[in-house]
């Protein structure tokens, strides 16, 4: 007998998760026999608590096909984490008496590491209260720490984004450093993992090719040796590109971006590290500077994602799918590495209590030993990521995107406070 | 009998101008009766000054070819602006004894509107003292602002990547701002023209779609009115997407980014619009922000350009050869706009005198009533200019670009101090 399945996204969206949602949906559409309905929780895990449930099945086949090339999250993400499970159990208790109101089985969650804590949390109080359900996390993230997994489903395309950038900005700049800028700064995102800030590495290679630094959260930030690069770069090379991680911090944790920028309001929040580090080479070595922070841009840039990163993401989804019909309960599909020459790779479940709550930094063995770019080690891990082009079709000059109904489902319970 | 030709590039570079540079050398090398040899100034205009040619005859077939889909200045450009002829002679003087020491009888000058003046003026200055150049402005910028011309190549490109960024953006913004940010400022290029920040609009045209304000540098910026109209959007739609020109400014002429943002060393020059902007979101309304900053970026993001603008950026470098060829001096190809609906466009001469020196604003009629959007006529204008895609061959996951040997041709007079 076949009963119904529920989706949600959760965190930071990327240009590809809604391509894992288009899988998952998909691959649920070619089980009717034992996935009846598909509901999406709107805004998240938000839309389960709330019983605020968007109908999936009234999309058209054309419009869930379309989430394939659409940036974003199409049913709403969310940043909400559940609460700890012994002191706010009813949260998790409010979950499963929707799953059971709406005859829901199969629980796929697709996020980053809190969202595999909480799949697998959810798995578990559903097991001690006797209900049958299969919970599959399906990974995402742009920082690329998740473990396990050979990378993140929407960091390959961040960081095709960033390396193309970096190239492209590396040419501006040096066609015009000979009477203009000087130093370009590249912020870009990752807190606490460099990942992303490796991956503008890839835009050179070759002596004295940009980006002539990548400062990572990983390194402590010596002040004094990174202006002594920028110098040498500028000296050698006639100018300097830096790619600089929103996580670079000093010695002591504190963050660049805090350390001491005020507007004219005394706010701290506003500044960038970017910005920040521009203004220490004004003040130490006087080159003009330009600096641009990426921010959402670089997340959202599906129309310029990297296939391998559109295929993985949605291969986790299908695999999420199968993994569930097989009975197969707790698990994240995660992406195999099997070769690097020609890069190729499997999809294997992992269980989810080896996902949850671990974090994957760069190890540092794929950091230089100066703390200033990637060894080849780095290279050979990033570079298959980021092969291949998925553009997606265009309309009118802009990328075509999907347009869904979003009925809801209608609620049967009573309201839910959360 | 044959001459040679002199190609430099001027000012900030583009995604598209070396598209140009591609038209200029290719159709002088169809011509070569009459075009001997193409030398290209390095970095820009002082290579002129200085001497510093490029050869470019010995330069690939292949490697020109390339040069349309590579951005940035291949021959290298400069900021540098010739001084004025009555009481700096001399430096012109100096252009036509270099041009006449290599047999240069054709002035090819890409670039805005300073490189116009300089190209009337070396024209003007070769015609007094009997040399016979032909000198043809070839016309160039982001920025939108050279007149006459129905748009400036490089601009076309930038339009494309900023409405596409900004429609990317604000999937991104709308799927998570019931928990997260609501309000997201993106800012663009253009200190004095709108032209940049209006393409923004592009990205929507229905009721609440993003962006949902403008902020142009032709409207006096009034901090009661577009806070009311952030929290306005932020009340009816969830979020509020902004796109803001690095030339907005105060009634009294004070840019935004000049506004008090000081640095912990007390520097000015760090501020952008763009955090400038969120922190008065935050102070006034609270809201949960995110900036970007695109920079250099949007101008070299060739990976996007738009195909009409490639075209054209192609078509008024072929032009200028023609026109060079047929005798006519002192001119500028400029595009003409002979339809909208389809776009249709022909390239006709216009006479520098006419072009030197003047900034094309956005008219008051292309921007709305309230000041923060743009009119149909507006859309109907920059509509057809992020047309179609051209994207770049790519390799191993990162666009292609042209690799020049960039040989340098013997000098032949003694060295000259700019």
């Amino acid at each position: 007998m076949a009963h119904n399945a529920f989706y949600a996204q959760s965190g930071g969206v990327t240009a590809v998760i809604n391509a894992s949602a288009c899988a998952v949906i998909e691959t649920c559409r070619r089980h009717p026999d034992r996935i009846g309905k598909v509901y999406a929780g709107h805004n998240g895990i938000i839309g389960a608590l709330t019983e605020d449930l968007i109908d999936v099945n009234r999309e058209s086949d054309e419009a869930i096909a379309a989430l394939r090339h659409t940036p974003g999250g199409a049913f709403g993400s969310c940043r909400y984490k559940l609460k700890d499970i012994e002191t706010h159990r009813t949260q998790y208790e409010r979950l499963i008496e929707v799953f059971r109101a709406h005859d829901i089985r199969y629980f796929f969650y697709n996020g980053g590491g809190d969202s595999a804590d909480t799949c697998l949390k959810v798995s578990q109080l559903s097991e001690k209260l006797g209900y049958p359900l299969t919970a599959i996390h399906v990974p995402k993230t742009v920082d690329n720490d998740l473990p396990i997994t050979d990378n993140s489903p929407g960091f390959g395309s961040v960081a095709k984004y960033i390396a193309t950038s970096t190239l492209e900005a590396s040419l501006d700049i040096a066609s015009m450093c000979a009477t203009s800028t000087k130093v370009f700064v590249l912020e870009v995102m990752g807190r606490h993992a460099g990942w992303i800030a490796a991956s503008g590495a890839l835009a050179g290679s070759g002596e004295g090719e940009p980006p002539h630094l990548i400062i990572f959260p990983e390194v402590a930030f010596n002040r004094e040796a990174v202006m002594a690069r920028v110098d040498e770069a500028v000296k050698t090379y006639g100018y300097c590109v830096i790619v600089v991680s929103e996580g670079a911090r000093y010695e002591d944790g504190t963050f660049l971006a805090d350390s001491g920028n005020t507007d004219a309001f005394g706010h701290r929040q506003l500044g960038g590290v970017a910005p920040t580090l521009a203004g220490m080479v004004k003040q130490d070595l006087g080159y003009k500077y330009h600096w641009a922070v990426a921010d959402y841009l670089q997340r959202a840039a599906r129309h310029l994602a990297s296939r391998t990163d559109v295929e993985q993401a949605y291969a986790v989804g299908e695999k999420a799918v199968e993994l569930a019909l097989a009975g197969k309960n707790s698990m994240m599909p995660a992406i195999k590495r099997v070769s690097n020459t020609p890069y190729a790779w499997t999809i294997e479940p992992a269980p989810l209590a080896e996902v949850a709550n671990r974090e994957k930094f760069m190890p540092r063995e794929y950091i230089r030993e100066d703390g200033f770019g990637i060894t080849e080690a780095c290279r050979q891990y990033l570079s298959p990521l980021i092969q291949g082009e998925d553009f997606p079709p265009f309309e009118n000059g802009l990328p075509k995107v999907a347009k869904l109904a979003l009925h809801r489902v209608e609620r049967k319970l009573p309201a839910f406070k959360i």
